[in-house]
Formats: C-alpha cells, sequence, structure tokens
C-alpha cells in the first residue's frame, strides 16, 4: 500500500506518495499563498494529492491514506486545525476539506511530530521504540515518539521542548518566557551570538568570512570561523554546542530514548558538531551503571522528513 | 482480584493487599535491614507477601500478581535490580526470587514510577490517560504514565526529572551537573535556601522559630515563617515555589499531561503552595489557544502510592 504525506508550510505546500518503508515515490509542491483563505488552501492539497497519485503512476486503490503535517496545533481526534499563526488559521476543518474532493481516511498532526515520526519509520530514528528528533532551526522544535506512536499529550500540544528554560530569567524568547533552551541553542541564537562576540572582537575572521557585514551572519559563520582556527570562532562554537548539549542532557534524563536525532540547517555539521556533543552530554547525563545509553545521530530525512512523516500517519493508525 | 504490591525501601519494606481499584485491603512491613545479603532480603519480602494474604482473610488463589517498586535501576522485562546504591544490590534476581517462595508473576519497576502508577490508578490523576507526579523530597523524583502505563524509556532510566537543568552552570547537584532542578526545589534545597536566608536575616522569625539553631530547620520552616508575615520567609516561599514552577512549566511544555500530581512532604502545603504555583506556570508555560490546560494537583496517596502502584503494576501487565 501507499499513502500520501502533505507537508503544510507557511510558504509551500509539499506532497509526495510514500511506500509503505516510507520511501518518497513521487513528490510535488504548490505554494502555499498564506493569506488566503482556508478553502482555497484546501482545495489546493486536495489537487495536489491527487496530481501528485496520477503523476507517480499508482492507482489510487492502492493509497490506503493521507496524512497532513501542519504548524500550529491539531485536533488530531477529530483533523482540525485549532490555529496556525502563520497561516492564520482558527478552527479549520482539514480532514472534512480534503475529503470533499478525496475520498480517503485523513489524518493531521504537528509537522515537528510528524517529522519525528518520519525519522523514526525511515530514517535516523529507524527501529527505535522510543525515539526524540530536535531540530536546530529558527526555533527548537521537537518531535517524540513513543512505542512507534507520536507523543503529543492530551491536548495535542506537547513537545515543545525548545521552550523548556535552562537558565532561570535568562534571555528572553519570544514565546513570553525567560531562557528557555531555544533562546540559547536554535540557529537564530547562534546568529545572534554570533553577531555579538563579531562586534566584541573586531579582529576575529567572522567579520573578515562577512565583509565586515554583520547581516551576512548566518548560522554557519561562527563554525566556518572555528574550523579555520579562529579563536573567537572556537569560542562561540564551543559554548553554542555546551547549550545544545545542557538542553539534550535533560531531554535523555527524562525519556532516555533510543535514539535522539539532530536535524535543522545547524545538523548539516555533522560529526565537528556531533562529536562534542556527544561528549558534553556523556558527561551531564545521569549516571547509570550497567544500562544501555542513549545513542545521538544527525536526522537523515532533511526537508523530506514532514512529508515521509506524514504519510506514515496513516500507517500507524 | 487482588494485587500484592510491595515497596522495597532501604528502611522498611512494605506490602500491601490491594484491590482491583487500587485499595488497600491490609498492609504490613518489616524492617529491610539493608546491610544483609540480597537472598535474606528477597527472603523477608516473600514472607511479608505471604502474611499480608493471610492476614487479609483473603486466598492466594484469587491473587493475581506480585509488584515490586524499589529504588534504582529495574530491566523490568527480565524482574532483575541492576542496582539500588542504597541497598548494595546489583543484578539481583527480584522476580525469580520471590518466585522460590510464590508462585505469582512477579513484576518490578522503579519506586518513583510505581508511585505515579498509583496515583493514576487511584490517586490524584485518577482517569487521566498522561500523568505525571513529581515528589518534592530529599531529592525532586518524577514518575510519567503515559496511555494508563509507566513510561521509563528503553533502559528503564527515564524520568529522572529533578536532574534536569533549570540554571546552567548553576548549583552543584549530587548527580555531578550543576542547576539541577533539584538543587533548587527539592526540600532539601529549601531547607538550604532556609538556613542561607536565617543567616542573611538574623532577625527574621525564622530563626526565633528554631530557637537559633539552624540544625533544626526543616522543610516547613521558611512556609511557617511566611504565613505569619515574615519578610523573610515569604521572599523565600515565593522564590522556592518560583523554581518549583520552572521545572513543572517545563514538564508541561514537554509532556502536556492531563494532571501534574505534586508529592512529598512539601505538598502537605496544600493550596498555600498550589495556589501561586498554579498562577506561576500559567504564566510559563507556551501559549496555547483554545486548547485544554494541564491541571496542578496535590498527590494522594502519601506513602502508600508505592505500595498501591507496585500492586497496580500487575494489573497494567
Amino acid at each position: 500500500m501507499y499513502y500520501v504525506g502533505i507537508d503544510l508550510g507557511g510558504t509551500n505546500i509539499a506532497a509526495g506518495l510514500v511506500d509503505d518503508q516510507g520511501n518518497i515515490i513521487h513528490k510535488d509542491s504548490v505554494p502555499t499563498l498564506s493569506d488566503r483563505e482556508y478553502p482555497e488552501i484546501i482545495y489546493d492539497m486536495a489537487m495536489l494529492t491527487l496530481k501528485v497519485i496520477k503523476d507517480s503512476g499508482i492507482s489510487i486503490d492502492d493509497v490506503k491514506a493521507i496524512g497532513v503535517g501542519s504548524p500550529g496545533a491539531p485536533n488530531c481526534d477529530e483533523g482540525i486545525l485549532i490555529y496556525a499563526s502563520n497561516l492564520k488559521f482558527r478552527n479549520v476543518p482539514i480532514r472534512a476539506g480534503i475529503q470533499k474532493y478525496v475520498d480517503l481516511p485523513v489524518y493531521l498532526d504537528n509537522d515537528a511530530n510528524a517529522a519525528a515520526l518520519g525519522e523514526n519509520m525511515a530514517g535516523a530514528c529507524k527501529g527505535a521504540k522510543h525515539s526524540v528528533t530536535v531540530t536546530l532551526g529558527t526555533g527548537i522544535g521537537g518531535g517524540i515518539i513513543i512505542n512507534g506512536k507520536v507523543y503529543s499529550g492530551f491536548n495535542n500540544a506537547a513537545a515543545e521542548i525548545g521552550h523548556m528554560v535552562i537558565v532561570v530569567d535568562g534571555e528572553q524568547c519570544k514565546c513570553g518566557r525567560k531562557g528557555c533552551w531555544e533562546s540559547y541553542a536554535s540557529a537564530t541564537a547562534l546568529i545572534r551570538q554570533t553577531k555579538d562576540a563579531a562586534v566584541a572582537n573586531p579582529d576575529s575572521l567572522i567579520n573578515k568570512l562577512v565583509n565586515n557585514d554583520l547581516s551576512q551572519i548566518n548560522a554557519k559563520t561562527a563554525f566556518d570561523a572555528a574550523k579555520q582556527g579562529d579563536r573567537t570562532g572556537q569560542e562561540l562554537v564551543a559554548k553554542y554546542i555546551k547549550y545544545v548539549a545542557e538542553g539534550l542532557a535533560n531531554i535523555i534524563n527524562i525519556f532516555q530514548p533510543e535514539i535522539v536525532a539532530v536535524g535543522g540547517g545547524i545538523s548539516r555539521e555533522g560529526e565537528y558538531l556531533l562529536k562534542p556533543l556527544r561528549e558534553l552530554v556523556r558527561q551531564r547525563v545521569y549516571p547509570l551503571e550497567g544500562v544501555p545509553q542513549t545513542r545521538i545521530t544527525v536526522a537523515q530525512l532533511g526537508n523530506d522528513a514532514g512529508i515521509v512523516g506524514a504519510a506514515m500517519l496513516g500507517k500507524i493508525m
């Protein structure tokens, strides 16, 4: 059997036809044009679904379900998107809306949860009963898989691991709290830290890498400077990885999953990030004798995780 | 049907015959005498089981299983206690040991997990699909119930929520990390904070309450002073409750359980603790529109939670 996974984003709607093992057979996307009213966006989701099925050459009779990963807070049981701020959606009937055009079961979950399910069923966490996927991006996203299923709490709003405070009364977070992990360990936080360090250390390689234009600093800049031996860059990266480690050690102490997969743009640093990260986490997790330890690895599916995971929602139901 | 729950502690072995609803029919205890070799302790556990059944007047044919809650790290699948530092146990076959004397299924789990299961099945969290029990005691213990079952990770070592860092590079914790929640919000932490405040504020009521003998300060002292209008006491309690709230808000952002039950000695402060705590948590949890919120309540079963929860291990298997 096959499944369609739809990754509903603020910029694009991406959909893919996915096989039973989580392989994408064919995928396509259309712009979300997020200012539109929801019936138009749902219509496009349905049409993209039909197009993806058709273009893949698979019969719709062999498609078992459609899964949708969306930002915001879903009511998974009823297939309703309660809200999604970047889409201005309020109580939108995703399931019923798509089923107007396509006669298939429709499942809905949060996009971060879907991505975690994708990694669990077909990516870095394949085979793990319990896994956590952490995305170091604009914010820190999280998805928790327990017993092979998405864990999302009694109100489908769980796994906001980026909003775990690691520094009481620390940096202001956009969620309203102070000291959230994402204020220290997201890509956005690293860019802020890099800018501050560039100002404080005008001779640093960081300034040269961006031609003294601080607005060109991105989440790679500090890593690039560090790899070229720049001391400011190395200190920045070491401090940043320590913040990542503090949050990851918390997650491991709480969940003890077989695998934690680290995704998002920063995970492209690969072992340059992971090697010191594993060591810092090892020093921080609760000491356990004779007990197997969580593995930390890089997420594998990249941007496809949302499509694959959304599709797999149909398989695990 | 009935179940026997055994709460194996460093000081006492407590056992109870428990009915299907989690009510204790009869209970008893014997000293652990923890310096002994494990076969003697297991023998006492088995004999106490038989005595509790006999004294309750229930036929052993109506007893379905024995559950054991123990400190340390269990291998739940195999019924082996990998270690328990306060008992000097290493790879002790609890299940096989008890079954030498009593021909019943034996289940084993961590004591904090067992207590959380007890609260979920017969106490403050009754009826909740997902709940978390937090014990503010010598340390901070945690138990996580997901879909009505104990969640303990792939290695049975999960739910070390007290060892979630809330202040990076903060107070030294005995686990080796710095800044763990339990270093700020356990009863032990409150006692330390109270002593420090008593020294810094010699005119505080705290000093009078303990006749200027700081060694008499306990986890109630600050609350007692606060209730009598002492400013130092009030500031202490406010700061302490804030630390509790920071960790609880993290737990809620991560798990979104229907109910969080707060247990341990400090929970006897009841609404004096819970009312400001709920407000501080409300300000801190990730803002959600139109989504039901976690309830925070006091654990109900007290010291019996371990017996009840251990017994209920037999029911949920």
